[in-house]
């Protein structure tokens, strides 16, 4: 429960990805200070060592640390496995599932997932995005009404349907993933060639993979060979090319999320803003409205809202 | 021109891809022994010395070898670059963009490769099928007449079209590539557990896999997720995910070669048999009907036959 009245106390709050841990201090409310870690994905000691030593200069000998975690925290190779709560899930039945834990004598909560068990096929999870997405809707209260499209881009990118509030859908698609892969072990872009940051090149090359994207009745497998072609008989250059593989990639993402999701008018862009704008690109280059929300803002104030829910566990 | 009853020339004949050189030492019209190297992808010293080398055992200070190559030899980081003959082409109009180059003091002849650009898009290309699609057509001449579909799968797996003889279109799928980085890097398949050769598990998953590509409205890059949930959620083993990955990606290369070929009822498949007998499951999958021709075969045939036509520029 929270007490409007009563200060907050002085706690941590972190968003633990696979590829990078952010932390900040909160102190009377405000943001006092942050800091950056390994994600899990990238932890060469065990994780409850990793968080000690960063939050070490914050601790005081005569106070109690509260620390509130997000993300890959909660996987298994994380600091304790949570649940994958099931969909749809409200903001309150997924805290509940948040666990407590001792760390180096710090009380530390990690929030849970969530798992989509509504598909035909096969189920679909998320950890870390759910905060994002209740930080949203705690910065916009207007999105816990009705049904939005939430897309949050990145390695694995998440689309997540929300009906009044809950996260009702969930649907990760491999982009960031794949296009690392093709981007830096594929024959796709000539090795060795340098990327130089020519951005008009790689603008007008993501362009042409938007397009591209568009009418593609032969599949994504039979259209990155274009990338290669592109480069050896149309003489064009490799930013150019990374631009056109970007494009094509995430135009057939938005494609296939379309089939998925038929009424698809606005989409709600949680991300860093460079990944925002391609997709902001995307989506109006196929007449889909959007609005973007900052991805730190919101898994700030998505874990502001956890830590309300779970501080009275830690007393 | 071919003589008849003229014994023919001790020559050898040589398959020159990128991952893998293979050698075959022809005396008096039989293959007398073979020889494998590195691709040219994969070497270390100037390819010519390669040759050299492997071939050295074959030679003798009485006589001049000569040497006939297919494949990458002809690329830009191989042996001699030949040109790119636009496509239709029959194989005479293929085999006489061959070149002639020595190397240490061999007479050698560099195959060309093809190029299709009468796709809207991009170009598209190949070096070394060409080969094998020509001497599939010497084991069989009724290839050589009407409209044929072949798939060449591999790396880069090449559906190309003929028409009466000639190779007249030419569409790359990534799916060999893709699936080796996806296997060997991504998150899809549990690192560090052993992919032990459960093959019951490997072709149950494989069958899953083509399953779920027949009706994939979402597209590949949101179904790929669930070589991972089926493993983290459904207790699914490796060996069945790595099959899953499998048919899945050749199955919507198959999809989707469908749509650019509408009227896909026959399709030639030139492969090893492993690779084919997957093809074979797929296009089955699909209601297509299929028929082989060994990899090795088809390209000691075209190999044959260009020989045939280039021996009397060796003279």
């Amino acid at each position: 429960m929270s007490h409007v009245n009563e200060p907050l106390a002085r706690h941590v709050l972190g968003d633990w990805g696979t590829s990078r841990l952010r932390l900040w201090l909160i102190e009377r409310g405000e943001v006092a200070a942050t800091r950056e870690g390994p994600g899990i994905g990238a932890l060469t000691n065990p994780p409850g060592d990793t968080l000690a030593a960063l939050v070490a200069p914050w601790r005081s000998a005569s106070e109690t640390l509260h620390v509130v975690l997000s993300g890959m925290a909660g996987s298994r190779t994380g600091l304790l496995e949570t649940d994958y709560v099931p969909t749809a899930a409200d903001f309150d039945r997924w805290s509940r599932a948040a666990r407590l834990t001792r760390v180096h004598d710090m009380p530390v909560a990690v929030a849970a997932g969530l798992r989509d068990e509504s598909r035909q096929h096969a189920p679909d999870v998320m950890r870390g995005e759910d905060t994002q997405i209740f930080g949203a809707m705690q910065l916009e209260p207007a999105l816990r009404a009705g049904s939005h499209l939430f897309v949050l881009p990145g390695t694995h990118s998440k689309w997540v349907g929300i009906e009044n509030g809950a996260i009702a859908r969930i649907n990760t698609a491999l982009t960031g993933e794949l296009f690392a892969l093709l981007h830096d072990h594929s024959i796709l872009l000539k090795a060795g060639s340098a990327e130089n940051a020519d951005s008009a090149e790689h603008d007008a090359g993501f362009d042409a993979g938007l397009k591209r994207s568009q009418h593609l009745p032969e599949r994504l497998l039979a259209a990155l060979f274009e990338v290669r072609t592109a480069q050896l008989l149309r003489g064009r250059s490799r930013a150019w090319a990374s631009g056109f593989l970007s494009g094509l990639l995430i135009g057939d993402e938005i494609a296939g999320m379309s089939a998925l999701h038929a009424s698809i008018r606005d989409v709600v862009i949680v991300a860093d803003a460079q990944l925002a704008g391609l997709y902001e690109r995307a989506l109006a280059a196929r007449g889909i409205r959007s609005r973007r929300f900052d991805g730190g803002a919101c898994a700030l104030a998505g874990l502001r809202q956890l830590y309300e829910s779970v501080r009275g566990e830690f007393s």
